[in-house]
């Protein structure tokens, strides 16, 4: 079981305040929780509604669970970790960077698409959402675990790096014509305006996923998008 | 203002049952409803909560707007509209199937995908969320208006079908090393469990993402899928 203590500082931790207070974050379902352990965070509790080789797992009530869960139906297993301190952001390779991204899901996709392609380092602007956002880890399927997010301000980001800059429009330069350097920063923008005129200042190249049907949708959702440039860097 | 029983009847739009019974669905958004209009749905009924030029429209408070909402926060324009008869599914082109589509987010992103890659028609198995569930309305982003669904016993189909069968697998061919014919049906599987067993006997060529990462997720988002196949296609 646990205290009315526990349950409350764990529902706090659906908040940005709460979980910078306490410096935690709640991971939830058996397999992201054991992608967390593998990668290494530091485990400050486990929950477990039925008995679990787990070291320190506490059992509790399938009721009690259901308090302490961000989901409408809970899982099994409820892991809470310690916010691992920044690291750095390399100086070489290819960086994401989301500037205003704020749709959870949307986050937690992204995350999941850069494990897949081998990204390690998303940076977003202060007011994209926060990677430690229950919903963003659902989202991301313990991707998290080895996708590293880092939050600046991207001005001064921008200022202080060498790499050339591709920004994602509607419209500029074709992403099959586009061959993005080694070491590059790819900027996708916020799903309700793209890339802000702040950061359109930094871009050194436009690039675009061209339509294929001439009357289909305006423009595509963010972490779609990033997918498909993302594919197309792979390949 | 609206009636109690024009209330009550919209409400019922929320299930499949609902939808059934009366050939109708609700589209909500500025931008949505003008797209079913353009594309010559026949509309049923139309309200806003401020004045509009459009023909038919009654207006309602704000109060009874969200009453009628399946959004969190209602949007201004919110029209009813009739389910088109089913059309015939062309002999010839490529078609996207879905085996056991389940989540109506990613429903409505791939229609979305499909309206921008000039996929014209969609045909799910029967177990596949409704095109109509107001939740894929809304992720589809206007762009069922554009794009046909059709549910069918898949079995059946692909036994009357010529057109050669591509399945999305965690294992198999590339799709960069793939060159999907011009008439083509494409499969893409559940969320949970990927392509069942009775539609695999059916498929001609097993084609998969290549991952990146060596240690990344095991799967991508079928809707994530969905754009990376449709994307290298149109390349």
């Amino acid at each position: 079981m646990i205290t009315k203590k526990e349950l409350k500082e764990i529902n706090l931790l659906d908040t940005k305040k709460g979980r910078k207070m306490q410096q935690r974050f709640v991971v939830e379902g058996k397999k992201s929780v054991a992608e967390f352990r593998a990668e290494g965070f530091h485990q400050r509790a486990l929950y477990s509604t039925a008995p679990t080789p787990h070291e320190g797992a506490v059992l509790v009530t399938e009721n009690e669970m259901q308090k302490m869960s961000f989901l409408k139906n809970a899982s099994p297993l409820l892991g809470v970790f310690a916010i691992p301190q920044h690291k750095t952001i390399p100086l070489k390779g290819r960086i994401l960077i989301l500037d205003q991204v704020a749709d959870p899901g949307n986050l937690g996709t992204i995350i999941r698409i850069c494990d897949w392609f081998g990204i390690k380092h998303i940076i977003g602007s202060l007011d994209t959402v926060d990677c430690y956002n229950p919903k963003v880890v659902q989202a991301s399927m313990g991707s998290l675990a080895r996708v590293e997010c880092h939050y600046l301000d991207l001005n001064a980001f921008f200022s202080s790096d060498q790499r050339p800059v591709y920004g994602t429009y509607l419209t500029g330069t074709s992403i099959y014509n586009t061959n993005l350097t080694e070491d590059a920063l790819l900027v996708m923008g916020s799903e309700a305006n793209g890339i802000s005129d702040k950061v359109s200042s930094f871009i050194d190249h436009k690039i675009t996923i061209p339509r294929k049907a001439s009357n289909g949708p305006e423009s595509l959702n963010v972490a779609i998008a990033t997918a498909l440039i993302l594919g197309e860097i792979a390949r």
